[in-house]
């Protein structure tokens, strides 16, 4: 599964010959880098849950991926987290320079909605037409760059619980439900109460996945983590560790895991990949 | 017709007072700042040649604002251009913060594609789709970022003639041509031959637009344009004046106004806009 993402985003990249070959080249750099892949892999698996081809899921997978890449990139330069390591490898500023990463991210994201609006991705225009605005509502400022802003302004603050939350749900979890979303999307017609637990479960995957996020930064050595570590707490930021304890963040993270996997439940074998990606992300690293 | 761009724009950008407050803000004071409106009012005025309804102009002339919006605001960052004038007024990294201009570009570019895929922009879904794809294309590596990381290579270096053209025709030319193209698809359906001759007016009027701006910024004052005059030359930034000089700069721009005005001439007065905004850009101050 993980090879058919590598493959679309492969071959959804414009090639680094193509001009302005330096600019192709560096988005090249910054998606093909590796990574978790857990946007994509969660597209793939809520359309193995609706029963959508593969070809449409290599779209939506890429295209949601390509939103993610180009928030990291963003996200490392010097004026926002200033971080010089990125999977193990120099981030895209340091690899280039500043303007060309502020360019590559600009033209992911732009490379996301052509792939989305540009490719069969759905069954009719009208469900494509869908995907792009639900993406980019993801992605915006109601969704993930509104939960940057917000984390932003928490620095040095002493949040609250729904506070943290709420940033989070913009940050991180708003792909991630879209990730779910689009890749359901992708698939037959499903009642809007399955399409529901569907979109708990993703609630729930992307909640878990920052609380061990935090964990993770909290714990980790920074050679096991392939990012610098310990720059939340450095940086002042709140997080679940600072806010609710490490013993009672991974409590919480495990609570997460079960609740996404009875959202889920009823459907049966065809959520297989679903369930395991809600352990792969809970139980990654403890 | 510049009234009802001001109106859409307000009308769509988030809420100053709608959470995160600080980047809302930002986002209105980036786009809601005045400006010439050139790519809105094309598309208004080529929607005008097919009989498009003003409701779907709207969403059409401000979602290609807010991705021309957005391009100022990281064109204007220290790592880039580092401007802090605009319009007048500080740029938004100076008014605000660079993280905020950062998000600031970032969320426009993604409220332009959830504005055009979520409002009927079109007289259906598929050529609604048609308008994502091509705004996105006209955004990304291949259209205008692609201009930008060209422009930023060529820092110091001799251009060519059609080196400096093909910059141009990525960097302003792209997103010129598809808001003549999406105003344009707004309307009735009309023949390829006719869409070709629209296109065409679009590629004279976005190269004049340049030519012009080369001009101005060779010969105006700081005052006067609103934005730091004469920073072209400074950075040793080809431009249309370095390669042929003032005197053949201003004929070529009046050569592609005459051309421009030729190519729209059998529209009749549905094209009195069109005609009108070509002389508008080349005639604006010489």
């Amino acid at each position: 599964m993980q090879a058919r993402v590598e493959t679309a985003l492969e071959h959804f990249l414009p090639s680094g010959s193509h001009l302005p070959a330096r600019l192709h080249e560096a988005m090249r750099f910054a998606v093909l880098g590796g990574g978790k892949r857990v946007r994509p892999l969660l597209a793939f698996a809520a359309g193995e849950a609706t029963g959508a081809d593969a070809a449409r899921l290599a779209v939506v997978a890429a295209a949601v991926e390509l939103i993610h890449a180009y928030s990291l990139v963003h996200d490392d330069m010097p004026c926002m987290d200033d971080d010089v390591l990125r999977r193990g490898r120099p981030t895209v500023h340091v690899a280039y320079d500043e303007a060309t990463a502020l360019l590559v991210g600009d033209a992911l994201q732009s490379l996301a909605f052509e792939l989305l609006a540009g490719h069969g991705a759905a069954r009719d225009a009208a469900a494509q037409l869908d995907m792009v605005r639900t993406l980019a509502t993801a992605a915006g400022s109601r969704g993930m760059a509104g939960g940057q802003a917000i984390d932003l302004d928490s620095v040095g603050k002493q949040l609250s619980m729904p506070e943290l939350e709420l940033m989070h749900i913009q940050k991180t979890g708003a792909l991630i439900r879209a990730a779910v979303r689009l890749g359901a999307q992708a698939g037959e017609p499903i009642a809007p109460e399955r399409f529901e637990r569907l979109d708990h479960y993703a609630k729930c995957v992307g909640l878990a996945f920052q609380v061990v996020d935090d964990v993770l930064d909290a714990e980790a050595s920074t050679a096991a983590l392939g990012k610098t570590a310990g720059k939340d707490a450095a940086q002042g930021k709140p997080t679940y560790v600072s806010i609710l304890g490490l013993p009672r963040s991974k409590e919480l993270a495990e609570e997460l895991r079960r609740e996404a996997h009875a959202a889920i439940a009823d459907f049966g074998p065809s959520a297989a990949r679903l369930s395991g990606l809600a352990d792969f992300i809970v139980l990654r690293n403890f």
